[in-house]
Formats: structure tokens, sequence, C-alpha cells
């Protein structure tokens, strides 16, 4: 039994059916009648918790970001140093990977159909400057405390985030290509080498 | 007054006509009859050039990517070191960036819409491969003249074109977020300094 108030669980439901259905139509062939017939409300129901289907895809999309974060946030133990911290990070990535590539082609579609609007620009660009920040942030506590060599947080930021994003990219339109995941892992490996400070830097 | 013959002056009139409408209405929004009001050719004509609106656009793209082509080859000169052939290409990034930051829009919707035919995938994903190849390769002629440290040429080529894919992606959803034709100069500046043999590596 649920222990949600009736319209959380409906909200939740709503949330669940438009996910299925989306990944399964698509964005723009999911219509809300169809969202509405898998969740088992009716249309009354849906609008009186969102105003429309791009809302419920940003709430989607939240969540998702709502995730990616949590995990950032417990990499940072405090309890390594921060060198060490961004390799832990890096192990991880091919499971973001897998989680991030299904979902990015829906993603794409909805971009560029819900295209201009503030609100989606909002869900979007605020995650991004977000993790720019949170990277950039670490970065810098790295120099301080040794184990990072001098370097501009703000560049190597854009850096790994750019590296991280390209191969989200490369590897949906070219899957096949390589082993994405064991890419994303040795080229962090090499990109983070690149920022350990070394006997020469002191 | 052309030199091109008739059939090859009507084709080149078409594809300009497909891309200012491309480029003001979207992929999807575009028909063929505006296409051929634009280009001044009746729909007959349009066919005897094209099979479908799909070739006109696959025929432009391949157009942008052989000019992509040309600039690389052109920076392979043979007269300096691989690590200042990067270099240069490095400074060439933001008009690279300008101009396929302005397309990228377009090639998303085309890719989302047109999908997952194989010409599509072909179109694609095969320039993508040929420019891996095509870095990999130079990453492997600097490793022999010692210009460059022993990597892994793949890892590496997959590094640096993973950053210039990841920067045109957050730069088209970001513009505003950076100077992105700096933070590429300077990004690659710092990847490129991680390649360059050092005196500890001898």
């Amino acid at each position: 039994m649920s222990v949600q108030p009736r319209g959380e669980e409906t909200r939740t439901r709503i949330l669940y059916a438009a996910q299925e259905a989306f990944a399964r139509y698509g964005y723009d062939a999911t219509g809300v009648a169809e969202i509405c017939r898998r969740a088992g409300v009716t249309k009354g129901g849906f609008y009186h918790h969102f105003p429309s289907k791009q809302d419920v895809f940003l709430e989607m999309l939240e969540c998702w970001l709502d995730g990616l974060d949590q995990q950032m946030e417990a990499g940072r133990t405090g309890e390594k140093t921060v060198l060490e911290e961004l390799l832990d990070m890096t192990a991880m990535m091919p499971a973001v990977f897998r989680d991030a590539g299904g979902r990015l082609p829906l993603f794409l579609e909805f971009l560029t159909k819900a295209g201009h609007s503030h609100a989606v620009w909002q869900a979007t660009v605020a995650p991004f400057r977000k993790y720019h920040d949170f990277f950039a942030d670490m970065i810098k506590d790295g120099m301080e405390e040794g184990s990072l060599r001098d370097v501009d947080p703000d560049l190597a930021s854009h850096l790994l985030l750019a590296f991280v994003v390209g191969l989200l990219a490369i590897g949906l339109l070219d899957p096949q290509g390589a082993d994405w995941g064991q890419v994303t892992q040795k080229g962090m490996g090499m990109l983070l080498e690149g920022l350990r400070k070394s006997k020469e830097d002191e």
C-alpha cells in the first residue's frame, strides 16, 4: 500500500505512464489521451496535476537530473583527495552513460520540438551551469589541497564536461564505433592525469 | 554566365534554394513545392535530380563535411611538427564553430526526423569515423617524429573529437554561458599541452 497522499500518487502514476509512452512512441507522437489511458486517469485528472504534456516532460527531466546531482554530491565525501574523488566518479561513468544514453534521443526530440520557450531553456541550461560550477569548485579545492596542479578551474571544468557531453553525443550517433564506456573511463583517466600535480610542478 | 552544364546548374540551384528554405522554416516545415518555387524549377525537374527531400539534405550535408575535410587536410602541410599543426588547427576552431553552430539545430532536426534509415546513418557516422582516423594517424606521426609523448593514439583522438563535439553541443544549448570560441582554443591548448613530449618523458 502506498504511503503517498492520493494526489501525489496520481501525479506519480501520470509521470510513470508518460515515461513509458514517450520511450515507446516518442515525445511528439504521444498524446495526453494515451498518457491518461496508461495512467488510468481522466483528462480532468491529468490537467489538475499538469498544465500540459510539456510540463510532464520537464518534471521527468528534473527527476533524472536530480538523480545525477545526488550521485555527484555523494562522490564528494571529503574523506579523499579531490583527485581520488574524481577518479571514483570516473568509475561510475559507464552506468551514468547507460542511463543517459537511453534517454538522450527522447531529450533531443523534446528539445527540437518544444524548442525555445523560457521554461524549456531554464530546465536544460540551468543544470548544466550547476554541473560546471560543481566541477570548477571541486578543481579549485584540489588545487588548494595540492592534489591538482594550478590550472584555470573554469577552463578545466569546461574541458571535463565537454568531454562527457561529446562522448554521449558520439556514442549515441555511433554506438558500434567503440566501447564507449571504456573510452570514457580511460579518457577521463588521461584528462585527470593531465591535472595531477607532478613532482615537476613543485 | 555559368560554365556548368545545364543539368548541373539546376542541381546547384535546387541545393541553394533548399539550404535557404531549411534555414528559414526548418527541415520538416519545408516542402518540395517550396524548394521548387525558390529554385524556379518544376516538380518534374526536382525529381529528375533528387529522389526526395531527404536526398537534398544529405547532399548539402556532404558538401559541408567535404569543406571541413579540405580544411583538415590543408592543415597537414608536413612542413611543421604535428604538435604545431594541431595548434594551427586550433586557431581555426572559432571559425569552424561559427559555421557548424548555425547548421547544428537544422542537423539535429533532420536527425530526429529522418531518423533511422541506413543512408542517413552512413552520411552522419562515416565522416565521424574518418575524422577519428585522421587524428589518430596524426597523433601516431607526432609520436614517431617525437613532438608528442607516447599515448594511445585512438584514445587521444577520441578525447580531441569528443571535446570538440561536446563544446558544439554545450555552445548550442547555452550560447551565453561562456565565450565558447575562447574556451575551445584555450581548452585545446590545455589538451595538447598534455600530449606534448616533455623533458621528463625522455
